[in-house]
């Protein structure tokens, strides 16, 4: 059987070809390989439809399109990279000449060989992507034919979601954006990792429930937020999964809150992972966690990636590709979401029940650790600890940060002293 | 027309002669003078009045003094600079050896060029300053003629007062002192800054009343205060001004409470000046703030200053002169502090009207910059942050801080949102 | 008459060579020296006794033990350093080859001179502690006769109390664990310069009371806090010393509640003192302030020591010798800690009864310093600091603290404040 890495990074390959958009067939599709993996439902919101401030727009799809030149080759081929299309361009068929042309023509300069990916969904327009070096083969007395063979048409923005139940209705909000084409970190990424998460997370127990949603970036989140009010007061925490596959160390963006429950476990288990990392607090643009902290809602939302919004040359253009993303950084974003999720999972507020003085712990019969004599000394200091601050103030992720033990050894204490009464859940 | 720090350097300049002090003909020949600019009230307070803790002292006014020797030239002499009086000396005239004047004379060793200024307000007696050159050519065995004629009698004591009506009766308190005699920076820097700064308010819509005051350091103050109990429940904001036109970096000295939104401004204003400059805590010692921030006022007032009381060698010195204090220095000083005044004048904390997800800002007639890339994405971030921190908690000002952005952007943003009815006044 | 720290060394040689332990005859002998010096009371409670969590165990007491080879030399002898005997060991005579013996002896591979210091409390077992030197030198076909003539039976914990009423029934604790048999630092220092302390406050005026414990370490604190539940709410303050005579400077480890008066007087002192020092948070292990700021009690004890516990070579040695504690450190200790006494006995908050400006203070008659021209600067500003703090909410530490200044120059000025009315107590 594959290693984890390369499982997910199956995934981003199998779904790198489709031309995705917030609407259309190839999002339908991509949901669709989703569903083979994970069970989640999509869901169909017609255009037109009022979304809070937003109204769902008319359903976009593209067969095919080309720039041609008078000898008829396709100079520039949608069929080739579907990022050569402005995402939602208008139909068009005509012929022109390249000063024409040109206002409809985007490069990068600074990058030569790379196609930057452009999108109009709001503003009915058309145009091609294209290197700088293919804009600078076109000659400018020669007649091209441009076709874009899309249409614009009332149709349905769709979404796929996944609720695992849980012991308790209190829910995690797992949300990644399934809108963008062939970008493999910028996307499909996430969803590689969202997707394994919650096969994962559908073979365990689970004190919370856990609902993942695969939405278009924006227009998706803010239709979810718009249907589903009365879920909104469940969700305990929640996490924006994106860019998880380049070779940058982890970021966690907080959520606007600054000091949720999930802030303070994604920074101790970044804390203690042992690899570089960084905690940066919110603000209001990058992902969907820009409408889950929308101050209306004010969830308590952070954002998980390695390269940042905007923030590697990468960003937004053809070399966001397959060998931009990397089967160890997948696997690693994985396992560090997941010991996040047990930290949440694990965390209570337990009272002592001889807070007057120490227990005289020798007395108990305290499960022993294995380890060595360090790991040893670590659990002794975890039993003194949990003991000293289960006051009822402190929960087990406050005292591991307070005594600057890991979690898990904090959490084995607990579940030690509970085991012998010394504990009880406040 | 001259620019304005070479109007401020004049005024000042035409002050500087002026022998004066915390009662007085010098006084009020001052006030005089910046009623020539703007239309100040002249108050006179009788001596003796009990003002909080402190009593109205008697008037004192001088014509002459002089140190001669025995064949008559005034070695000492009050009429080349008035510095050379102990300010507040008592009436003398008699003949005296070195040792006995010597316990009258005041030099400053470490600079023997320079003359010191000293004061006796509220302890009679009489003295001279000299620079220590000026003592080295006393002779030990001459006959010395010493002559102060001064007056020390009940009179009054005068300051002047301008309240500059606005939209509100909330007030913002501008203060300088106005007793030292021939010292440039400390007392006619402020003095013009405030003269200048009360023109230009006048001459344009205001949110807030401006109140100026040019009062004798201290008893002025606590004269003022004494007087206009019914006054100070209304004051939002307050600054005192002093040494403003030397070189040295702008320092602003937080006001007691330390987190007014005076201090914020300021300290926003400064950050974001692209020059070096200071934010210090309160302390009880300095300028008239110690009145203004004593504990059972304890009003948002701080100070602005550049060299600091006390912290440079010309300070209460002969070398604070005309050459110490330049025109740019002054006019920088100024703008600096209108540009405070602005902060306060707009900031307000307004409501996000659609706080639930992001509106559909594309929806919107936002009014565009038309500023270069830079400038379009800063002002797009500062829509962004608008709305995601109107949520009534937050002002303009606060939002500006979290988001590192400008002022003056942030409320750019908000008029515009504003205007498109995407926000309402809190 | 010798100097204060020698006075401590001669204290800590007289007790260096009594095997003392949780219980027995060499604490009840350590007890009786200690109140030959001040009036302690002693305590004895029952083996059997329930305290909190705990349960007193039986007395040991022991003769003799040694290690003899077939010769019937001593090799390992108690009358020479009773470090030699696992403290608590039941008694055994028997004779054995070193396989057998080895199970029982410990020693320091990394300090092959040295002899570690072991006990076993509450699980009976016996054992021999020597240098790794010494355990080179036995032979694997030798039979050694090995005895410990201990004895472990119902008798009593033995502890001592002394409580110096003053003004106020509230109290500050002193205590120390007497319970180290010959360890110089870990134990002896402590209760040297507790006794010292105990003698001096008893000489002087006191606002708090004082109550010292000598107490065996763990058990005689909870025993302690079992028996006094109606004296802990007027515990004020609290200190436990330990490590007081080596050469490392002075830490203070917080009480548990971290901003405790006595934490702030600790650090203030410190700062000011000139000295190098540490001021590190409370952890739940260490000595007896473990028990004092245990949830249930939370009190507000910190601990003073040198060296840290577990955190020096010689810790639990024999290199913790009367060579390891010096006079000059003994002595700057307990001068550290009367200053922090000092700081608690006169730290109080006041008001100010002219709080509108600043009193006209040349109108009073206040103290002037007799110092030079700097300290009369800082008597000044601490008049002006206490006038505009004095405000209610601020103790005179806290001012101090605030205005940086020594809690010394702070008290003086309030005390002359007071003296012209200016201030009154809260």
């Amino acid at each position: 059987m594959k290693d984890i890495g390369h499982q997910l990074h199956d995934l981003i390959r199998r779904l790198y070809p489709i031309c995705r958009s917030i609407t259309g067939a190839g999002l339908r599709e991509t949901l669709h390989i989703i569903r083979e993996q994970i069970p989640i439902e999509l869901r169909e919101v017609p255009s037109g439809t009022q979304a809070l401030d937003w109204i769902v727009p008319r359903e976009w799809n593209i067969r095919d399109a080309w720039i041609k030149n008078s000898a008829g080759d396709r100079l520039v081929d949608f069929r080739k990279l579907n990022l050569h299309v402005v995402n939602y361009s208008v139909p068009i068929k005509a012929r022109m000449q390249l000063a024409e042309l040109k206002e409809h023509l985007f490069t990068l300069p600074e990058h030569p060989e790379w196609v930057p990916y452009r999108t109009s969904y709001y503003k009915e327009s058309w145009g091609f992507c294209l290197s700088e070096q293919e804009l600078q083969r076109l000659r400018a007395n020669e007649d091209y034919e441009v076709c874009i063979d899309s249409s614009l048409k009332d149709g349905y923005l769709t979404y796929g979601e996944l609720l695992l139940p849980g012991d308790s209705t209190e829910e995690v909000l797992v949300s990644c954006h399934v809108c963008h084409p062939s970008l493999a970190d910028d996307n499909l990424s996430g969803i590689a990792v969202a997707v394994e998460l919650a096969r994962i997370l559908g073979q365990t127990a689970r004190r919370y429930s856990y609902r993942f949603l695969f939405v278009p970036g924006t227009i998706g989140a803010i239709t979810w937020l718009a249907r589903n009010e009365q879920v909104i007061p469940r969700i305990r925490h929640g996490l924006v999964l994106t860019c998880l596959g380049d070779q940058s160390p982890i970021t966690y963006k907080r959520s606007r809150r600054g000091n949720a429950e999930i802030d303070r476990a994604f920074a101790h288990v970044l804390r203690h992972s042992g690899q570089r990392s960084d905690v940066i607090d919110f603000f209001p643009y990058g992902y969907d966690e820009r409408q889950y902290c929308s101050p209306g809602f004010n969830l308590p939302v952070g954002c998980v990636m390695r390269a940042r919004h905007g923030g590697f040359p990468e960003y937004h253009t053809s070399a966001d590709n397959l060998d931009f993303v990397r089967p160890e950084a997948l696997a690693e974003s994985l396992s560090t979401i997941l010991a996040v999720i047990d930290v949440l999972e694990q965390n209570r507020t337990y009272l002592n029940r001889k807070p007057k003085g120490e227990p005289q712990l020798g007395r108990y019969d305290l499960i022993k650790s294995a380890g060595n004599e360090k790991e040893r000394r670590m659990d002794e200091l975890a039993l003194l600890w949990v003991l000293n601050l289960s006051d009822g103030e402190h929960s087990l992720l406050e005292i591991a940060d307070h005594a600057n033990l890991p979690f898990a050894t904090v959490k084995d204490a607990a579940l030690s002293l509970l085991a012998v009464n010394l504990l009880t859940p406040r």
